[in-house]
């Protein structure tokens, strides 16, 4: 990959897997659709299949594996509703044979995906396309043809609904299986299709295109052009030498999700008139707001810049501002692995960049898991337990995914990671109003959960939470997991604490929501009780937090031996069965709930649990280095910290898990922006007040990184010599090197020397 | 089922899946032949397929799932050697339809089993078979037709490879698939079948039958009858009312793993001359013999003694007396559950019958082991451990047939089961040829896998033994399950003891182990110290021993919620994955260990167990019922453990486990024999002296069982008031309610009054 400060590209024309790789890259969106980056125009291979899949928008899976609620939801491959046919002189151009001059380019300012070759040494074809972030419904696409020579060009604007998922989700060795078909029937209309994709909900996808073609600037009229799987215009063209063909077409799609009017929408849609520069304008100016208060200027001789950029730009596109019905899957809309399911990637990794740059997109995906709170009552009971057990891997309707046998049971820290979140999102924001409709209800059925979840041992005098599987996701169980406890444990506290103020503030809600839940404060004894009484076990003599109860117990395992290669050990040299006979970690554990909660440890706790944990991560996960590149910035670690940065900034731009393929990783995104603003950049809140306390790796000269914060924009801007934070919209308690003082819009600068 | 003294039977006509169970209960068997109880004549039923299994003939199987060395075993049901056609004026009988007077009966005394029936009121059928104890290659099989009006009758007396495994596997709710064929090709003869059945081994095996058929007290020839699956003999008669057709029938049996020469064996029995009444009564004399080493009298009004002659009676079926290059599978060869594979089963449960009353076959089934110790050395090296891991489930090759991921790599009592197993033969033997030919390096290798796998904790000060799977398999794993410990500290203490005797007794053969092994006395010290440091969890306020080392931290389960029924708990209430959570016992655990070393533990710790492991045990194993019996008795809970002794006795004849149609269960058949004789019967042996304590249950009034120890022939009876025993053979010192002597064939008899 090649970079500018606002783009990356290839000039490698890719084939096989490793294009199908690039296409994940390539991704474009806006939160309601994602759209990876394949060739319209070739209907020979399988990548040409396409990849474009609707937040929410899901089918059921012949997936096997019996399930909690017995329904499987799959990330289906709508339609390929930007597919072009070029054909030349009667032979029909794939994008891949023949070709000259390729360039792909992801141009992350304006949001736009560009491809730009020249076929057979006779026509030059320019090809982009973008995700509308105004009007998330729409997907504009534009190509530019330029004949080199008099020929015929066929040429045909096309949606095509002869799909299937492209199922890249398989590990070598593993053979690729042809991705399942999930669209029921279709119904093909004039430049319009609407398929049935969804056995369970009768979901009907509805997509319009408008179409406008010039030769040389005059506009040509198109015939209409249908057959039994695709819809959209055809143009007949006899061109000469130095003829522009220019093409610019405007999609539009809605679901059932999207309502019930979808259908007059579209029909609005097509006989609505088309401001092309205008979409084209606001989508730039909606994209330069964003960036305006997320981007990290990065002064550095290295490409970090735009690895940033392009990791930040992704959960930008990814990120739904349209509805708080959905939330951000593990590989996001950029591929099929994990079937768009939600984990605790998105509460713990993905938020905190939107809690401190966009808190409004952080309120509708934990609105989300508000509304997924029946389910987890209903699933906690189903469990034996009380209260709310959110799922592990959760579907657009927040149930259950994980097959039974594959560990949901055990994976419970993502009860108390939503919990975190809506703490962090709450801190972050004194959003009153989301906490009192939705918070506080949530955390107080989670916190029944973990008091019906943790037992009290007359044999030891602790309280235990028995037979989990904390981050690290090798153990299949363990006991006293230090991250889960400790997380439950604030799940506890922050349930009551929120609960108390709620009867202060808002007694009214506080009244309506005891007589909803039968919530009395009597409950809370027992839960302050398990917050004090949760079993740690703890190394006094080494400062060392254990990762669970026997962690310490375990055999010492030789990385070099176990992880020879990139390839994750249980693909390689050990079975998966071994693992939990070893000290091995299969991703950042006590060192993830050390970033989470850093007033919690010690510096001589953080370094001890570096020291001994870092050796014996696998980091088979793409959720393993960011956390330690924070820890490792936060302590000293400067090289290592660095080191892992790059592992976190270019892992899909590098492909580093070999798995980028199957989806971009967007926890690691997170991570990466936490990394820098949280570890590099040194930024922390207290009580409402910011400190900046930077921690620059030595290949970097400067940084300059955008945070909001209760309703504050704030700009940091640290060099090698100084710091410099500027505040906007409010006022703000700073302090920088031991320097306090509250910026406001009066006095809204301060710089200081390190 | 009804009973006599000596044999079982039935007057119901079962149908469909009971018929399926009831067959395996009427399974007859010398240890190179398992017969299931099939009607040889039902030519159209998945039932009259048949079921006919070979000791350790086996062949390559489909069934899924990653093994060690890649290759899964599957007990084939070799071809129906049995086969009758029985056609009444031109209409086939099939043993189902149009059938009155029907009785099927085992006779354990001479080892026959019997079916009759009256066919349309119009024939009587009378249809035995044995499993020649003597010649163990022969199969005699008899028929008696009487008519009861004119008819014709065309008989046909067949070997049939029409055949495929009968699957009767699965548990419901799951369909039963139709088994797999393993006949790879056929040659059919005249009187003879050979088949092609292992890919691996390219096995052949070699069938022929010898037939001599009487009307009336004169033989008719019959005529050669073969098509592309059988091969024998048809007559076709005609019939007056009363004549009396009597069929005789010898099938001989070689395959390639009997030796080279199986075809010419073929060949000379086809010339050979039978004497038909030699062979009848050679039979019942060898079980004369063998029933007079084991046998139980039982005096009371129940039908106890008859259902524990069925279950020592099948375990003699299915001990192999030709060879040690086998040994006895889970479900032995009267189903293929588990493809015949060999368990912890074998050792703990089976093989103290065989040390006690039929040593030489102990020896053979150990040395079986003995031969797979270079397979076991490197399941060691491919788990990353010294020494020889025995396999969980062995195949007939002696490797691992658990599927990775099924937990083979933390079932590893197995190995000291295989250690106890030899030290209790070694004792009741003295067997030093075997110990010092074969004993000692599977103690040495054993040991020295333990040395590998135990860690010591400098963190806790002790050796641990973690994730395994103990005897409770409702764990996936635990640390230091205290059988486990406990078990590897005596495989460790033996080997080192035996390897002392070793050296002192048969220098020259320690000399040449020394060399083979690399062995010197510097690693004992390493183990010894392992055996003296593992940690054991223990409630010394309670006197109670923990099963691992988590247990008592674990939730209670309420077993009338989990087990309503008598269904397995996975198969009804919970998913596998919650029981980790709860301190539930799948089967017996610590109560099986206070059985096997009863000397390592107060009376108080036995009680303490019993009372708090025995409400947590679900018996969702057939392997549960013997050890609560037993120890119940030894304990004086004298009313449970005639409870936990009528499940064991009865627990196929009762189909109690709702799948003895799949097999019997022999381990449980071994355990109800040291229920009768160590529990109730009170037989214990310390440094060669005889203690006889019996606890008879009230229903019993008395007992007499027969017992074989170093040479000696024990008798002892026990009733109400006294016990006697009486030795022959030999001296044994002996004591009985603290009266010691010193019994010997001058002085062979002492009652003592209790």
């Amino acid at each position: 990959m090649e970079y500018t400060n606002w783009s990356i590209y290839s000039l490698n024309h890719e084939t096989g897997k490793k294009r199908q790789s690039q296409n994940a890259l390539f991704t474009v969106g806006n939160g309601y659709f994602g759209i990876r980056g394949f060739y319209e125009e070739d209907t020979a291979s399988e990548a040409g299949n396409g990849g474009i899949y609707l937040a929410g928008v899901r089918s059921n899976s012949e997936l096997g594996g019996r399930l909690f609620e017995d329904k499987r939801r799959d990330l289906c491959n709508i339609m390929n509703i930007l597919r072009l046919h070029i054909i030349v002189d009667g032979k029909q151009i794939n994008g891949v044979d023949n070709i000259t001059n390729y360039r792909r380019e992801l141009d992350m300012q304006g949001a736009v995906y560009t491809r730009c070759y020249r076929y057979d040494d006779c026509l030059d074809i320019t090809l982009s396309r973008f995700a509308d972030m105004v009007d998330v419904h729409r997907v504009r696409q534009d190509a530019t043809l330029v004949a080199d020579k008099d020929m015929e060009l066929t040429f045909r604007a096309l949606i095509d609904s002869d799909v299937h998922n492209l199922n890249l989700i398989s590990r070598e060795p593993d053979p690729v299986q042809p991705g399942l078909n999930h669209i029921l029937s279709r119904e093909i209309g004039t430049d319009s299709i609407v398929t049935l994709i969804d056995s369970e909900d009768d979901n009907h996808i509805f997509a319009a295109g408008q179409t406008v073609l010039t030769v040389n600037g005059v506009a040509v009229d198109g015939s209409v052009y249908t057959n039994d799987f695709v819809s959209g215009r055809e143009w007949n063209l006899k061109l000469k030498t130095g003829d522009k063909v220019e093409l610019r077409k405007i999609v539009a799609v809605y679901t059932d999700n999207d309502g019930t009017d979808s259908a007059q929408k579209i029909d609005e849609f097509l006989t609505s008139e088309i401001n092309w520069d205008e979409i084209d304008a606001a989508h730039k100016n909606r994209w330069a707001e964003r960036w305006a208060n997320c981007d990290i200027e990065v002064d550095s001789n290295t490409d970090d810049q735009t690895a940033l950029r392009f990791d930040l730009f992704e959960l930008m596109c990814v990120c739904p501002t349209h509805t708080d019905r959905v939330s951000i899957g593990a590989r996001g809309l950029a591929g099929e692995q994990y079937e768009g399911c939600v984990f605790w990637d998105n509460e713990i990794f993905q938020l905190p960049f939107f809690t401190f740059t966009d808190p409004e997109s952080s309120r509708r995906m934990l609105a989300w898991r508000y509304h997924g709170l029946d389910v987890a009552r209903r699933y906690a009971k189903y469990n034996w337990f009380e209260g709310a057990m959110y799922p592990w891997q959760a579907c657009e309707k927040c149930r259950e995914q994980t097959p039974i046998g594959g560990g949901g049971y055990y994976s419970i820290h993502i009860i108390s990671d939503i919990a975190y979140a809506i703490r962090q999102y709450f801190l972050a924001t004194q959003d009153s109003e989301f906490m009192f409709e939705m918070g506080a209800e949530v955390l107080m059925e989670t916190a029944r959960f973990w008091a019906s979840r943790a037992d009290y041992s007359e044999w030891d005098g602790y309280w235990h939470i028995n037979t989990v599987r904390g981050p690290n996701e090798y153990d299949f169980y363990v006991n006293d997991n230090a991250y889960t406890n400790t997380m439950a444990a604030l799940n506890l506290r922050t349930a009551k604490e929120i609960l108390t103020k709620m009867e202060t503030e808002a007694p009214e809600k506080f009244a309506k929501l005891c007589t909803k839940t039968n919530f009395s404060f009597a409950e809370t004894e027992k839960w302050l009780a398990i917050a004090d009484g949760l079993y740690i076990c703890y190394d006094e003599k080494r400062k060392l937090i254990a990762e669970d109860s026997n962690y310490f117990n375990r055999r010492f395992l030789d990385m070099k031996k176990a992880k020879p290669t990139a390839k994750r050990i249980v693909d390689s040299t050990m079975n998966h069965e071994w693992l939990p006979f070893y000290q091995v970690t299969k991703q950042s554990d006590v060192a993830t709930l050390m970033c989470l909660l850093p007033e919690k440890f010690s510096e001589a706790e953080k370094i001890a649990a570096y020291d001994f944990y870092e050796p014996r991560t696998a980091h088979d996960s793409s959720l393993s280095y960011a956390p330690y590149a924070w820890l490792g910035a936060r302590i000293g670690k400067d090289e290592q910290a660095y080191e892992y940065f790059k592992n976190c900034a270019y892992l899909d731009i590098a492909d580093l898990k070999l798995n980028t393929i199957s989806g971009l990783h967007f926890a690691n995104f997170g991570g990466t922006w936490q990394v820098a603003v949280f570890g590099f950049g040194g930024a922390s809140f207290t009580d409402g007040k910011l400190t900046v306390d930077p921690k620059l790796p030595k290949e970097w000269n400067g940084m300059t990184y955008h945070l909001v914060y209760r309703g504050v924009n704030i700009e940091v801007k640290v060099t090698k010599t100084d710091v410099t934070v500027a505040v906007q919209g409010g006022s703000l308690p700073v302090c920088i090197a031991g320097n306090d003082t509250v910026l406001s819009d009066e006095n809204s600068t301060i710089t200081v020397k390190m």
